[in-house]
Order: C-alpha cells, then sequence, then structure tokens
C-alpha cells in the first residue's frame, strides 16, 4: 500500500504499531479470545489496563500524589461546561485567556455557569498571536488557558505564573513537550490529536480544588462522582482509553516525552524554515507564537491552490486544507507523525515553487 | 482458539465478522489506507459512515418524518440527565415507572432538574416484576420507562399506552425484538449491549417535542445543538459509532429484527425451560416479565456455586456471574449469541445436576 501522510488535525495520525495492536485486540484481548469490544468493563483485564492508562498519564506529566485522573466521554467540549460546573462558585467570577475559537467556546459556556472574566484576548487579531504581559487577579476561582490553539496555529510557549488554580485545554499539544503537570488544577485533552482516537477525554485534576462550589451537580458532571467511582461510574469509552493506553506505552518506550519533545521542535523548524524561504508561502501567525504542532500557511497567490492541492495529492499528502477561520493550509505534526512526512510536505512545496514562479 | 461463550452483560458479545471488520479498519478504512482511527470526523468517508448509522437505526426502528438521530458520548447515564433537562419545563412534572437500578439512576437525575412523580414501582419485590394496570396522569410533561432491565432480568412486554410524550430507555434491548419508534418521543440506548462497543450512545428524538422548556441550556446537554450540527457538534466516538453501524448491517443482513427476534424467543424460550426443569435451578423473576435478553437465576444450595463455576469455566462459559443486587448468575443472552452457546450452558447445567443430586 502507499504510504499516506496524514496531516489531519484531529482525529489525527496514530503510530502505526499502536494501530497494529489495536486491529488484533479487536480479535483477541490480553490472550482472552474476547475481542475488548465485548469484554465487560469490570472485568480485572480491563480494570488493568485503564489503570495502566491512568497510571501513564501521571507518569507522564509528572504529577505528584492529589491528582486524580479520569477518562470521559464528551470530548473537551463537555470540559468547556464540566471545569466551572466543578470550580465556578456563585458567588466567584473565574478568567479567561481568549486565543481562539475553542476558547471562545469554553467562555460561552462559563457564561452560561456563573461570572467570567476575559484576562486577556488576541481576538483583535484573528487570533494570530498569544497575549503577554497581563495582569491576572489574585481573587478569581480559576484562570482557563488554551495551551495549544489548533485553528489558529499559535501555541503558549510559557505559562501564565499565577496563585490561583490554573485550568488547561491541552487538547492539541498534550505529552508534545515537557511540562510539570503539577503547576495546573485541571489539564483536559480530547484523546482523538495527541493521545488516541476520539471517543474519551483525559481530566487530571487535583482534588483538593474539587468541592468548593454549592451547586446542585448532575452526577455524570460532577468530578467527584467520577473520581469516586474510580473513572468507571458508567461504562467508560474502552477502546478508546485503550488505544490512548497503547499510544503513551509507544511513546514512553521511544524515549519519552523528552524525545518526543526534539523531534517536534525539529519537525517545526524544519517546517517554518521553508515556509519562511519559500516566495510562494506565508505563515500566519506571529513568529514567537507558531506552535509545534499546528502550523498555519497560506499561499501568496491564493488562485494557484489548486495546483498546490493536486501536486499534494500526487505525493499522497492528506489533511492539509486550513481551517475556514484562517483559510490556507494546516500541517498538523502531531507526536506520531514522522519527520518523512515533513520533508514530503517540503518536497511538494518546493516543487511547487519552481513550477510556479 | 477456543471458542468462548460470552454471556457478558455488557459491553457484550458482537458477532464475529463484525469484529474481523472492525479489526481491518483499523489499519486500512474504505479503501483510504489510513485507519477509521486517524481520519477526519468531517472527511467525507466518516460523514458516510455516520449518515449510514443513523439510516439503519431509522429503518430497523421504523421511524417516520420528524425523528432525529443522534450518537453521543457519556453513556445512557448522560440521558438519565439529558432528558429531563431537554423536556422538563420548570412548571411541569416528569413522570416515571420505577422497575430496577438504572430507572432509580434516571429518576434521580430527573429530581435534580424538576419536579417527578413515580407512576408505578416494582421496589417493594426487589424489582422482580413489571408493574401493570397503573394510571398515567395526562398532564405530565412525560413519561420515562426502561423496556428492560438488564440487573434484574425483567422486560416490559408491552409498553404503556398514553398520549404524553413517551421517553425510553432500550439500552439493553435495543433491536431485539419489533417495536414501533413512532409511539415513543426519546428512545436511547447504551451501545454496548445490543448495538456495539461501549462508548457511543444512540439518541432518537421526535424534533417536535424539544423546545418547550426555558432552560438555559449547556451546548453539550442541549439535543437542539446536537440535532442542528447533525450530531458532530463536537468530535463524535468515531470508532464506537462505526461498530455500531457495522452491526446493524449485519442485523439486516440476516433477516432484520423480525429474524433477530424469533432467534431470541427460542434462545430465551430453550434456557427458561431448563432453569423451571433444572432441579438445581430457579429463577428470580416473574414468569411473564421475564427478560429475552438477561436471563437471571439463583441456585436452590447456594454453597455449591463454585462446583458449578468450576464447570462453567471448563466448558469456556464466560460473563455468567450474577450482578450482586440479585446474586446467583445471569446469561445475558443478546443478539450476536449464537442458540451454541445456550446449548453449551444448558448442558453445563445438565452436568452439573447430575452430578449434584
Amino acid at each position: 500500500m502507499t504510504k499516506v501522510h496524514n496531516f489531519s488535525a484531529g482525529p489525527a495520525i496514530l503510530p502505526a504499531e499502536v494501530l497494529q495492536q489495536a486491529s488484533e485486540a479487536c480479535i483477541n484481548f490480553d490472550n482472552l479470545n474476547l475481542s475488548i469490544l465485548e469484554i465487560s468493563h469490570r472485568s480485572k483485564n480491563c480494570i488493568a489496563m485503564v489503570d495502566e492508562a491512568k497510571d501513564l498519564v501521571k507518569e507522564l506529566l509528572g504529577f505528584k500524589d492529589g491528582y486524580q485522573i479520569l477518562f470521559l466521554g464528551g470530548g473537551a467540549s463537555m470540559q468547556f461546561a464540566m471545569a466551572p460546573y466543578n470550580l465556578l462558585r456563585t458567588e466567584g467570577t473565574a478568567g479567561y485567556v481568549n486565543t481562539g475559537a475553542w476558547a471562545t467556546k469554553a467562555l460561552k459556556e462559563a457564561n452560561k455557569i456563573g461570572k467570567t472574566l476575559v484576562v486577556a484576548s488576541s481576538e483583535d487579531k484573528n487570533f494570530n498571536y498569544i497575549p503577554k504581559g497581563y495582569e491576572i487577579p489574585t481573587d478569581l476561582d480559576y484562570l482557563h488557558i488554551t495551551s495549544n490553539n489548533t485553528i489558529f496555529g499559535t501555541q503558549m510557549k510559557h505559562f501564565p505564573k499565577t496563585s490561583i488554580p490554573l485550568v488547561s485545554d491541552m487538547s492539541s499539544d498534550i505529552f508534545s513537550r515537557k511540562i510539570d503537570g503539577n503547576d495546573f488544577s485541571i489539564i483536559y485533552a480530547g484523546a482523538q490529536k495527541n493521545m488516541g482516537p476520539a471517543g474519551a477525554t483525559m481530566v487530571a485534576i487535583r482534588e483538593a480544588d474539587l468541592g468548593k462550589t454549592s451547586r446542585k451537580m448532575l452526577s455524570m458532571l460532577d468530578y467527584q462522582v467520577h473520581i469516586k467511582a474510580e473513572s468507571m461510574y458508567n461504562t467508560p469509552p474502552v477502546f478508546p482509553i485503550y488505544v490512548s493506553m497503547l499510544t503513551m506505552r509507544w511513546l514512553k518506550k521511544n524515549g519519552g516525552i523528552e524525545a518526543m519533545e526534539k523531534l517536534n521542535q525539529l519537525k517545526a523548524d524544519t517546517l517554518y524554515a521553508e515556509i519562511d524561504r519559500n516566495s510562494m508561502f506565508k505563515g500566519t501567525t506571529a513568529v514567537e507564537d507558531r506552535s509545534n504542532m499546528n502550523v498555519t500557511f497560506v499561499m501568496n497567490k491564493p488562485e494557484l491552490e489548486a495546483e498546490f492541492d493536486k501536486l499534494s495529492k500526487v505525493a499522497n499528502l492528506s489533511g492539509l486544507k486550513g481551517h475556514r477561520d484562517v483559510g490556507g493550509y494546516r500541517a498538523s505534526i502531531y507526536n506520531a507523525l514522522p519527520l518523512e512526512s515533513v520533508n514530503a510536505l517540503i518536497e511538494v512545496m518546493q516543487e511547487f515553487e519552481k513550477k510556479s514562479s
């Protein structure tokens, strides 16, 4: 089969060996002669698998005691609601740094639950940069940030320093670079970018920050209910958790986050260098805020896009179309994307430049 | 490999050919040379797959115009909250028929949202029967029922006749018998029993019944938000939907619900006949309310359970342990379980009777 270079923004490329293991477990999981798709989530083997996934998250993000790991359904969009639902007091205010479409959605949900304050925003320039130098009031119930903006191609290189609980949506750059998980109150991430397939969302919670609201909570929206049931209050999304666990195992085996961060930096540097060099393209974001995960760029002569698309197709490049809010192109270069695929894209960019200039 | 007879209550047995197709799609979906786990949910092939799943639900349940099909994360437990959240008016009352642990949980969530009325209950006899002959007030916002009670092994053979919107949790007997979907306002079902693997919940909604509350709704809990986005408001649980779609295709190819209902009746009749005949066992529920999906039975001499368990293990019978609320045994005999597995269980029951009497 021809190799497809998968630049999809999410659901996104996963390691070939993980896909192979996932495929095999659909027939026979853990030598039980049963599929992973048809065993009880309360079986010994399934519980051990979910526990391994939790332990890997703890290890990869360096959590000390006091953190609980959940794998929930509903995507990061559910966390846009659950974070304020669990943390925002009736009399309190939540702070938001608005750096893009997803941050805006998170803010919108919080507004339905309580009072919010936009501490900083880059909406004035279509979110093409990360705000800096803003003040964070110390009486907020929490500060919500988005570590990487999948659509706009920006990434927070440094996290706000603050004494209030920090909540981060890390859906599109979790496990891509070294962070200290203990700096955060809540980290959540939809699995379908750097962690696994669609259908599971990882939520890491500093348990001491919970229980401060008086809200009467729906069970499925209550972190404490899920924590008490060890992430099995209801039947969890078993297979998406399994594939996430396999991907974390793969990551650990391949040098862990340090090795991944180096490779991601190399891939990003290589691709951005070509964007800056190539006379046909230009980047869309502030240089210092460029994402190492989602590389956004546009064509200097947009009327030639069809020609570039044709060359991309011939070279088996997939998933390059930019989001409608930015236009142009977006190359998502998550952990599992090899440098080889970045080079394949660069070759096409260079071929296109030669043909067109 | 030795054949395992999988009587798990859920996640539960799926057809072997579906598991094979699922396994293959983890490597190469739709001949794209990409895994189903790594393609965009907005890609042409993925949208076509989800559309096929919706169409199959409509066909199998016989829905006329006006119904919308969603596949959501969060399980049936999320629907315990979403149904009242979307249907129960501030000034209204919701009716519940309480037939077991899951119905009780559904009621508990509704109580957090508004006023409820328990129209009928079988709690007085540990839920071992289905209440009958009760009156349904006509001024309720809706009536909630549980068509099959996985834990207690009872099944509603006839649905309440009423003019008010009928909401049914059909998690454990969806697609197992002929019903007219148009009798219901909402049908929801966690996939992981008769429909597919864990991680997706099907919700069928009569759209005209929505929009009657004044509640300010969180987006992810608002059916209308999901309907407007054609079940892709956020990234859906792609793989669980895919396997559900494959299972529905398999069902249709094998004679549809009519053929399945006949086979299910035969499996249930065969197994209940043995329970009634065998001097070592007895059923736990009212005979007329026995579930054709979850067959619950206990031993007349519970001290011999370990001996029976040993024989079951040798015969590769899996997942027979009863729920702690009932004790004894539970054989879940969902659509995908072949008659051959029921016969294997009966052989062990007979062998045990011979040895023990």
